[in-house]
């Protein structure tokens, strides 16, 4: 039985924790929240649960195998490190930090210490992510050729951070778990209307050496709800609309063909026209998944899926866009 | 009674005669295309026109009023050219021509000429557009903050240009219409698969002083088609679905609202959720009002909706885009 | 204070519970149900709440002032008949009985004991239920001409009923809610294919007398789910799709204009094309509007919204309408 | 070569000459209507067909080979039995007459002539229903259980039909192509509102001996454009929406399972979920299809796919549900 406290009562935590508790090999035994009110919350909830508002007590408390941290990114990095010099095992809520320096000591700390470190990319544990992965990986697609994701809503616009901070993450470890090849540089531009002084609407392209182009479009101002991602290859495309009830992934035969004659300079290009598939997917709540991930993962040492490296994957490319932003769209190394 | 000639009987051609020979107050009397095969079906589906391969036949024909030209871009400018010298008005597909020092040269020759020069944005004359720029003029929408404008499909790639060149003059003549303020730079990034060495996808953002984003995505390659537009300001926002069959437009009265009290950091950013409407729209096509504009426009000799300026304009953006692309999303200045 | 005790803890039960433990004025102090498995979940996660599988308990128990019966619908009558007779207000699901007997003696005893009868009939207390009901009240869609309903989806197929008792109740109820006129009579057919002898597949039509016509579609054997209503009218038409996230409800100012020319026999019918309209909804939870509206009406004394009348006009419907549906759709009166 | 004549040239008329132009083996020589406007247009559009507005031209033209009938539905019977006797192969709109007897009448003509009679069941030329006649000859669907066909939207009100008469002939037709099985009887329901004392709003079902049951629904008033189609068998579902642009057919392997175990009265019904697939389409125009296979009937002798029985059958159905109708759904044998 693995003892998990909960760092951060917030807006996930309530469901981190139900999810925790119908685990059979796991169960969140401390709760730790600066916000008395937010305990009272667990308390009532959970009653075996002890709270506290001062993290050393997590820290210091022998019987607890893990540490959840659900709480804003810029306090991640103290309060993992923290955990791994205790001896914790860490699951980070997305992004994982606020920089890469950051990202990079904790996963050096986590393989110094053989502790299980994990980010919750959630949206890696649907049955629509895990069924692109399955036939991506058997080269269904053919060669990638483009990523095209959109993700838009009236958003609860963030205080400290812009939108690509806030709904990319989503994406980019989509992208990091469906892509084998290494982004090489990024391109953003975007601009601030309301509020913070960060931007809200925001466009993101990220080049790779293959000729694969990805591109994000992130904007907290929409009153359309658009969730939509577009995954294309010289064989076939998926096309993944994650506000579809029953069909989200939607696999398409229907391109263009390419026919070079030689010693004639023209490309012939012609239509290809096809079927189109949709998949049965796996209904398990996502959220359910990945504390069993994390859960069988610190239980048998394996790596997760959403390891630390690949939330500094995610962090990378975060920081080099809001770089690239902030000059007007000029690329920026990876 | 205006006489036209129409030069260039390809995949457009034959709908510019059909609407031509539809109004009452002009007729197309010649048409010339350098393929006699084309030329053939002109005579067979109307007889009462004139063929020919030889565009001087045009030229000198002192019936012509004016000539409507539909060929290759890259022929634009010196058949323009030539027509205007000979006193004929000039309607041009778009895009206008192939570089912004055509384009002006046409437009200075027009205005010392007095000649009308008007070129064939269609979407202008749509219902759907209509309808967004009385409500745009109206100020529904309040201040404008982002004009999102996506329009992929398997497209036929073409030979010598890219996606952009292609598939944007449509969306770029809509955002000339629409927005007043003149855009200040762009950046553009994209890649090439298939075919022509030339971008099959493509991202486009434009830069305007005030605040406002404009973002444009065009690809060749997508077995889904997509045609939508997003039109955001501080009051209300425009969504504009041209695959709907009937309700093409609507208008959402929900988004965020911001409250900045005095002496606090804070600003208070809140949703307001609010009604949708899609207003009726008119339904005659698009292509009869056009060439209805552009009769109207020689026998009055009042300027064009999408007079040579807007031909500009567009153009403009396509070449600084093409800059862009090259160096990698790097910002051009207008 | 009221006390109220849940009879029947299977699907609903646990929504209901947690609804009314979440209202200010009411408590769930009592759960009764026959499975001892169920009452260990009402205990772990509500531990304040006493259980028992004797129905008696409840009755005799003085604290209780109401119960909340969500049991079989063959158990409806006597569980309630019992409360009743014991002085308890009821709020049963739906549909309230299986029988118009049933039904109308419920009605009788609720009325003599002075007692709150109401129905469960959620759908009522959606957002989506209670902006039509406004706009059909204000006569916003002049006279009615026809409501169409299509509630379809693979579906628990039932023992003991059809398809009818089991889905069209959501929808009868709310006819019954928006029409003001008594329907008069009704046809059925339908057909049964798999499993219990019952029809899995029914249509059902109901007439009124002033020529409005409602028909009802259910089926448990689609693998499309589709749950629409739209509600005809001389004027204008509401079009309800319960499937949309957002836009539930849309009104159309869209129909047919009719006028008589005097000495002429033919009527001149005219298209009449209008703008769409999607009105903000309320978006609190349906069933926490419904126990909220049972409490209340349990304080003050005053009707519910859904009573025992409107639980009895749906079971008229359904009884006639197996009458018919097994007399391959003779008309019955009701 | 084989000549036509065109009979009635209103708002079909026009499409049906320029396909059979553009047919190799086939031309139309003449067209008939009493309206000496509409002939004009013919003229000035296909200078080489012949007009006249009196129909013994047509019969007692010997160079003619067949004629295309085109005119409202009461006449069908007259001019195309004096067509047969002149020895012409006929080819009716649908549907094919305004009764069972005179369909009859038709059919045995045709037969003691030996002349092809075709009925234009358009929609049976599509590639979507042709996609759905070979999986259902293939067997994908297992037992047919039910037909359900929507075709309701701000439909042209007739002045001598119901709404039956006018929208049902399309989905009798097909359900007449798809399904092998005869229907036995029909129930109908529906109402007046407008217009013309004949039902604007219908609903049909038609019964099979095997359980499977049709069912039909048709509205001229309704704001909403819906055509779509439910073929549901004991395997596989069919939904056919014909307003989709690309994706008309989806066939659904999501369903019931059914076993029943020895010695146990209940029988276990479980969900089955499974993928859905969207084959590509034929999308040749059925209009030109349905000509050709008029013109391939009557150079070889061969029987039609959409024959006069076909023709027949449809309006057998019709003809009952307008009987059913009146007396307010009772069942009328076939």
């Amino acid at each position: 039985m693995i003892n998990i406290a909960v760092v951060g009562y917030g807006y996930w935590g309530p469901n981190l924790v139900r999810n925790i508790q119908e685990l059979g090999d796991a169960r969140a035994i401390s709760c730790c929240d600066m916000n008395p009110e937010r305990l009272a919350q667990v308390k009532s909830k959970f009653p075996s649960i002890e709270t506290t508002t001062r993290y050393e007590d997590i820290l210091n408390n022998p019987l607890i195998d893990a540490v959840v941290i659900s709480t804003p990114v810029s306090s991640h990095y103290e309060l993992a490190r923290k955990a791994f010099e205790h001896g914790k095992h860490v699951l980070l809520e997305k992004p994982a930090t606020a920089s890469v320096a950051e990202a990079e000591k904790l996963v050096e700390l986590a393989d110094q210490r053989k502790l299980t470190f994990m980010v919750d990319h959630t949206f890696i544990y649907t049955g629509a992510v895990s069924k692109m992965k399955e036939i991506i990986d058997r080269g269904d697609l053919g060669d990638l050729y483009y990523f095209d994701s959109v993700r838009i809503n009236l958003g609860l616009i963030q205080r400290d951070v812009n939108v690509l901070w806030d709904l990319a993450p989503h994406d980019l470890a989509i992208m990091d778990h469906l892509v084998k090849e290494k982004p090489v540089s990024v391109c953003a531009t975007g601009a601030c209307h309301v509020g913070n002084g960060h931007e809200n609407v925001a466009y993101l392209t990220v080049y790779f050496d293959s000729g694969l182009i990805a591109h994000f479009h992130n904007n907290w101002l929409s009153p359309v709800k658009v969730r939509t991602m577009l995954v294309g290859g010289s064989k076939k495309t998926i096309h993944y609309d994650d506000m579809e009830v029953s069909e989200k992934i939607k696999i398409y035969d229907r391109g263009v063909d390419v026919s070079t004659t030689e010693g004639i300079h023209d490309v012939l290009v012609s239509y290809r026209l096809g079927d189109m598939w949709a998949p049965r997917l796996n209904v398990t709540e996502a959220l359910r998944v990945m504390v069993g991930e994390f859960v069988g993962c610190v239980q048998t040492g394996r790596r997760p899926i959403t390891d630390g490296i690949s939330g500094l994957n995610v962090v990378k490319i975060l920081e080099a866009s809001e770089k690239s932003i902030k000059q007007r769209g000029k690329e920026i190394r990876l």
